[in-house]
């Protein structure tokens, strides 16, 4: 089989063991003579499955007792509008730190529920203002403080917990969930959609503080009432099963090459040679502060649009799929998720060594 | 490989060939050495993918011009919310026709959005009451009436069409969609889950005339929003691409059967020898009216708990999977959906002839 490595934003790479698993008992599941995908979501082996698939969760992140973990259906863009539906209380007003297109596009979505304020942490250039991440004087008029510590679009990343007091702190950690550790206690919330570092697209996971579930308004689907779902094992309508198991098996996975902090080492070796790269390169550029480079999605351009579309078409001949940036950004991009080996990254390099001496 | 037969009422049996399918291209979709739920849904391929997913699904059901196809998250239970969102308008209430647990529920969730009436179609004993069910002398009181044609727990099927004049009609179609043919122009609206005869559990099919788009309130999520779905290609966050890819492959096997017309006349035949053999059994008894026996779920019970318990377990033993009823009204029930060949049947049937005879 020709070697190729998938740069996709999402939906992203699976681990490729993950999918031999999928593959070889797709027909067959627990010996059941069925496909996982066609038994009851309330029948013991799924219930099974769920359990142990929390279980393994939870022992990647660590996360305390008096946490929730749901799954959802709906995406990060359907939390856009469940959070406020379940967090909006007495204070009536919400805080959004805005750092880029999904920041801006949470706030955007909030909107249509609730009264949000936004506050931009970004610099021109895509800079994050420094130490200006406090925010424990006005947290106190807010019922929750959102940000995006992960922006796939730009691969802006915010590894600094901004300061928000007793205000619950909510972060969509779509592209940068078990990317590495993180201390849950210091969230009220925390979501993200599966289809970067937790499995397929069409499941969404919610860590939710167990204090903030119950309040969540009439008009609330059920589907996205915390409440709802946390009392009905995340399965108050028909779960998306294959999704669930697939994550179980990227869980079972993460676990078995020895956990997060395994996987997060392996994500700063990867990233840091890509920027290593592009620094020493002149052809390339990125244009992140240092402090606060994605080690998910690392953008770049030749700063010519010919040349850049030049580049991604060469690249996907050389079996470097999906480098295309986002349409609001253009250039290039390598989403380097968890699932992307580092070889995947060392042939990147070798080819954007090529392209630059046959074009500098 | 040992015979078994899958008779759970969701999720459901996929056919055997789009599961073979899927498993040989999991790893190499399109050959391109990935899968499909490793690409971006708004590369050229999938785009492609889902164009004729349309197609396809327009072409079984002979889907009129003038109506939309979304493919969305939520099940239908998130329509039962998004249905009041999109749909309420100036006279502010919605009419629910209920006849079991799903129309019931709908009613239940649409509450929390709007007004709702509701009329009880069923007489004791999951009887439809006959020759009433036009509504056009209040329907023009109503921004919609909303029916389920198929409940799934009792095994009750309407045939006949509600008469509600030019209000919406609005049918979940969870449990019958694609099994027979319909007048789609006769409804406003029409949503399934798919996981019953479409696909995995996780994508949700929404058939609306293009008038009812474009009045949502204001505080409807996006990603239900149908004026924002239908200007997206049902893409205005990551699809849950693989549910949707299965879906497509669903549609060309069914046109590859020979169309609805086809697939109508093999789920009037298996559920034909079913309900015979139930009829002419003093030990196995249905309770619903034979106007209204479902072709898709054939409930049944021998009276006796303690029988049934040890019938189902017998059954199981004997690859016959999934037969135990909804817990809200206990007995058996068969899920004979599109995907259950009629050796399915036969073999359900021989078993339960030998129970039979062991038991009487």
């Amino acid at each position: 089989m020709t070697q190729v490595f998938n740069f996709s934003a999402g939906p992203a790479m699976i681990p490729t063991a993950v999918l031999e698993q999928a593959q070889k008992e797709l027909l067959n599941w627990q010996g059941q003579h069925t496909s996982v995908m066609e038994v009851s979501h309330r029948g013991k082996l799924f219930m099974e499955l769920i359990a142990q698939a929390e279980q393994d969760f939870r022992k990647l992140y660590n996360i305390p007792k008096n946490y929730k973990v749901l799954f959802l259906q709906g995406g990060a863009r359907g939390q856009f509008a469940a959070i406020p539906m379940n967090l909006m209380g007495k204070k009536g007003k919400a805080l959004y730190l805005t750092s880029g297109h999904w920041s801006l596009t949470a706030a955007k979505e909030a909107r249509l529920f609730c009264h949000v304020d936004e506050m931009n942490l970004l610099e021109v250039g895509d800079e994050l203002k420094t130490g200006n991440l406090d925010f424990s004087d006005i947290s106190p008029n807010y019922d929750y403080v959102h940000y995006c510590p992960n922006e796939t679009i730009s691969g802006v990343e915010i590894f600094e917990l901004p300061k928000v007091g007793n205000t619950p702190l909510v972060a969509d950690m779509s592209s940068t969930i078990l990317s590495r550790k993180i201390d849950i206690s210091q969230f009220g919330m925390i979501y993200a959609g599966a289809q970067k570092n937790l499995g397929p697209a069409g499941i969404t996971i919610v860590i939710i503080r167990e204090d903030l579930i119950g309040n969540a308004r009439q008009e609330t689907p059920s589907i996205w009432n915390y409440a709802v779902q946390a009392k009905s094992d995340s399965m108050i309508n028909t779960p998306p099963t294959f999704a669930w198991y697939l994550c179980s098996l990227v869980f079972k996975y993460l676990l078995s090459q020895g956990g997060l902090k395994a996987i997060e080492q392996r994500n700063q070796d990867k990233a840091k040679l890509l920027y290593d790269y592009l620094d020493n390169s002149t052809f390339y550029h990125n244009n992140v502060a240092k402090k606060n480079r994605s080690l998910m999605n690392v953008t770049f351009t030749t700063g010519n649009d010919e040349l850049n579309s030049q580049f991604i078409a060469q690249a996907l001949e050389n079996g470097l799929q999906a480098l295309k940036g986002h349409k609001v950004l253009g250039g290039m991009r390598a989403s380097i998720y968890n699932a992307m080996p580092i070889e995947g990254v060392q042939a990147l390099i070798t080819f954007m060594e090529k392209f630059e001496k046959q074009n500098q």
